[in-house]
C-alpha cells in the first residue's frame, strides 16, 4: 500500500447549517501518520446504531430529504424544524463525522511495540467517526478479534454488548435482584437475553408485536410481554411478582410505558406487603431511560409511592463510574463470546453512497427491530 | 389528674370501607399505661400538613362530604371513586388514627429517669395519631421545648423544619450547589428560604402568585420566579445560571414543571459547553417529587439530555439513610431557632369536632399556601 494514498479516504459528515438545513456528504478527509500509541483501521464494517442516528441526522425532518450530487458522492439535504433548532445550537455549522464503532484491519501502526503488534489484524474500535474509509485511532481504542474473526462480526463489539452488560452490572451495583427491558427483542436485548440466561437473572422482556414475542421465546426468555395486549399491565405485574425486578432499562422514552413499569412494578412489590403505608411500599423502583425510539413526552401517573427514580442511563459514564479495571473486565467476556452471547444481525450490508439513499434512510431511520444496517465504508461506491 | 379518666380521650379517626364510603369519626380511645420508656401528652396542638391529609381523606372525593353524628361527636362520609378504589386496599375497613405531629403537656410519665424528666414539661412529637387529645408515646420522639415556649410554637417541630433541613443536606450530599424550590411560599417554603440565607446557599423560588413573589422578596429571597409569567422559562434559566442550582424540590408533582426545570437546567448548564455533545450535558440535573399538590400525570419533554434523574423523596427514608447521629443534629438545630428559622404561621385552630365539618375540610384540603390549620384535640368541642 502506498502510504501517501493511505492516508486520505471518505467520510461521511453531517451539518447543521444556521438556515436550518441539514447537509449529509462524503469528504476526501487526510488521516494523519499514527503517533507511536496509535493505529490507521481500513474500516470494513460499521453499524449503523441508534445512537448515531441522533447525530447523523439531528433533529431533522428526514421527510423532507433530497438527493443531489453526484452517484459516488451523493449529498442529501433536509430542514430541521424552527422550533427544533434551538437544541441543535450546540452544532451549527460544524461538519462532523459519525459512526461510534466499527471493525477493520490495521493497515498502518505507530512506532509502539503495542502498535506494531497490531499491523494486519483484524480490530474492532471505538471513538465516532467510524464511517470513514480510514480511522487513526489510539491502541487502547481497538480490541483485537480473535484470528479468523471477519470485521462485520466484530463491528458491533462495544455499544451493545457493553450496554447490556452495563445494564446488568447497574442492576447489581444498585440492590435489584432482576430487571425489565423494552424494545426487548433489538440486537441490543437478544444479548441481555442471552446474558441473563448464562448468569441466571431474572429478565421480563417487553415488546409490541407478536413475532418478537415468539422470536424471544424461541430464544428461551421465561418472561415476553407484549406491550398491545389488552391484559398487558396484569402480565407485566405476574412476571415482575414471579422475577423480583425492581429496575427496568428503557429503549422507548416517550408515553407512558415507563410510569406504567413503576406502577406494576409497586401492585407487585405490594403483593406481599404487611402494613398499610400512605406513602406506598418502601422498596425503591427505577426506570432508567437509555434510549428515544419514541420521542413524544413522557407522562405518568404517580401512583407508584415515593420510593421511586426515572433518569438518563448512557454507557460512556457508566464506563467512567466503574473504571478501567471493571470496564476491562466487561471488553473481555465480548471478546470471548462475541460469536455466541454478542452476535449481531444486519437486514442489510450498504456502502458509504448507499447509507446516503432516501430510501435507504427511509429503512433505518425507523430503528425498527430486525432492520439494523451495517456499513461497508470501502464497498464499491455505490 | 385521675389516672384512670386519664387514660381515655377522643381521637380522629379515618376508615375506608370495602364499600367506597371514608368515614371520619372521633372515636373514645383508651391510652395505655406508659412503658418505663413512654410518655403519655395532652396533646395541645397539632398541624394539618399535606402528608397528613393523604391519609385524612385518601383518595375520596371530598365534594361529596356529608355530616352526620352530634355536634361534639360529628360524623363525615364521602365517596371514593370506584377507579381510584384499586390504589387504598392495603388500608380498607381499618380504623386509622391520623395526625403526624403535635405539643402538649406530658401529664404522664413511664419509670425510667428519662420519662420521669419530661412530667409536666410542654413537648413536641412526632408519630402519628396526634389528633388525639391523649397521646402515648416513647421519649426519643419527644423534643422537649425550651421553657416558656407554647405548644403551638413547638406544633410543627418535626415535618417541615426536618424536610427543609433535609433538603439542604440532600443538596450537599449529591454533590450541588444551590437547589430549586417549588411551591415556595409555603410555611416550608418560607423555612427554607430563611436556612439558605443564614448558610449563604443559592435558592431558587417558583411561586406562582404576585403576593407570594412579594412575600418572598420581603422575606429578603434574592431569586424568585412566578411559574405564571409568559417569561417564565427564560427568568428561571436565569436564576439558574446565577445560582448554579442543579437539583430541585417540587411539591407540585403533576403537569410539566418538573420538566421545565431540568428544561432550564440544561440550558443554564449549556451557557458555558465548550464542546457539543449528542448527549446533552454530563452535569447531572435532579428534581425530587416530594408532594403532589397538583394530582395530574406528570410529563415532561426529554430535551434535557441523558444526565438527569426525577424521583421521589421523602422525610423519614432521608432519616434512615444518614443515620440518628446526623438527625439528632438537624432536631438540635430546630430547637435553637425554632421561634426564628422554623416559626409556622396558622391561619386559624380548631378543635376536633371542627376539623370534622364540611366548610373547614373545603378550605384546609386544598393545602393552599397561607391556609394551613391547627388542631387543638382539647379545646371545648365543637
Amino acid at each position: 500500500m502506498n502510504p501517501s494514498s493511505a492516508r486520505s479516504g471518505l467520510q461521511l459528515r453531517s451539518t447543521i447549517k444556521r438556515n436550518g438545513e441539514l447537509e449529509l456528504s462524503l469528504v476526501d478527509t487526510p488521516v494523519p501518520e499514527p503517533a507511536p500509541d496509535e493505529v490507521v483501521i481500513r474500516v470494513e464494517a460499521a453499524p449503523i446504531n441508534p445512537s448515531d442516528i441522533g447525530l447523523l441526522f439531528g433533529a431533522a425532518d428526514m421527510s423532507t430529504a433530497k438527493r443531489s450530487g453526484t452517484a459516488d458522492k451523493p449529498v442529501i439535504t433536509a430542514r430541521v424544524p424552527d422550533k427544533l433548532m434551538k437544541a441543535m445550537a450546540g452544532r451549527l455549522d460544524q461538519s462532523m463525522p459519525v459512526g461510534n464503532e466499527g471493525a477493520g484491519i490495521v493497515v498502518e501502526a505507530g512506532a509502539s511495540p503495542a502498535a506494531q503488534a497490531l499491523l494486519g489484524r483484524t480490530v474492532a474500535a471505538i471513538g465516532g467517526a467510524m464511517y470513514s474509509q480510514l480511522r487513526c485511532v489510539k491502541v487502547d481504542q481497538c480490541l483485537p478479534l480473535p484470528a479468523g474473526t471477519k470485521a462485520a462480526d466484530g463491528a458491533s463489539c462495544f455499544v451493545n454488548p457493553l450496554t447490556a452488560l452495563g445494564m446488568v452490572e447497574t442492576m447489581r451495583n444498585e440492590g435489584h435482584r432482576a430487571l425489565v427491558h423494552t424494545a426487548a427483542a433489538s440486537n441490543l436485548g437478544q444479548m441481555l437475553n442471552r446474558i441473563c440466561i448464562a448468569d441466571g437473572i431474572g429478565l421480563v422482556n417487553i415488546v409490541r408485536k407478536p413475532e418478537q414475542e415468539k422470536l424471544l421465546r424461541e430464544l428461551g426468555a421465561r418472561h415476553v410481554c407484549n406491550a398491545t395486549s389488552p391484559s398487558f399491565l396484569e402480565e407485566l405485574t405476574e412476571a415482575l411478582v414471579a422475577t423480583g425486578a425492581t429496575i427496568a432499562f428503557d429503549a422507548i422514552g416517550g408515553g407512558r410505558l415507563a410510569g406504567q413499569i413503576l406502577s406494576c412494578m409497586e401492585a407487585a412489590v405490594n403483593r406481599t406487603a404487611k402494613e398499610y403505608s400512605r406513602y406506598g411500599s418502601a422498596v425503591h423502583k427505577q426506570v432508567y431511560i437509555y434510549g428515544g425510539l419514541d420521542m413524544a413526552p413522557t407522562e405518568f401517573v404517580r401512583n407508584f409511592g415515593m420510593a421511586w427514580g426515572m433518569g438518563g442511563w448512557l454507557l460512556f459514564p457508566f464506563l467512567q463510574k466503574i473504571g478501567p479495571a471493571a470496564g476491562q473486565k466487561l471488553r473481555a467476556r465480548v471478546a470471548a463470546e462475541l460469536k455466541t452471547t454478542f452476535a449481531s444481525h444486519y437486514a442489510r450490508e450498504i456502502s458509504l453512497a448507499e447509507a446516503l439513499h432516501p430510501d435507504a434512510i427511509a429503512i433505518y431511520n425507523q430503528r425498527a427491530t430486525g432492520e439494523k444496517f451495517l456499513i461497508a465504508p470501502n464497498r464499491a461506491q455505490p
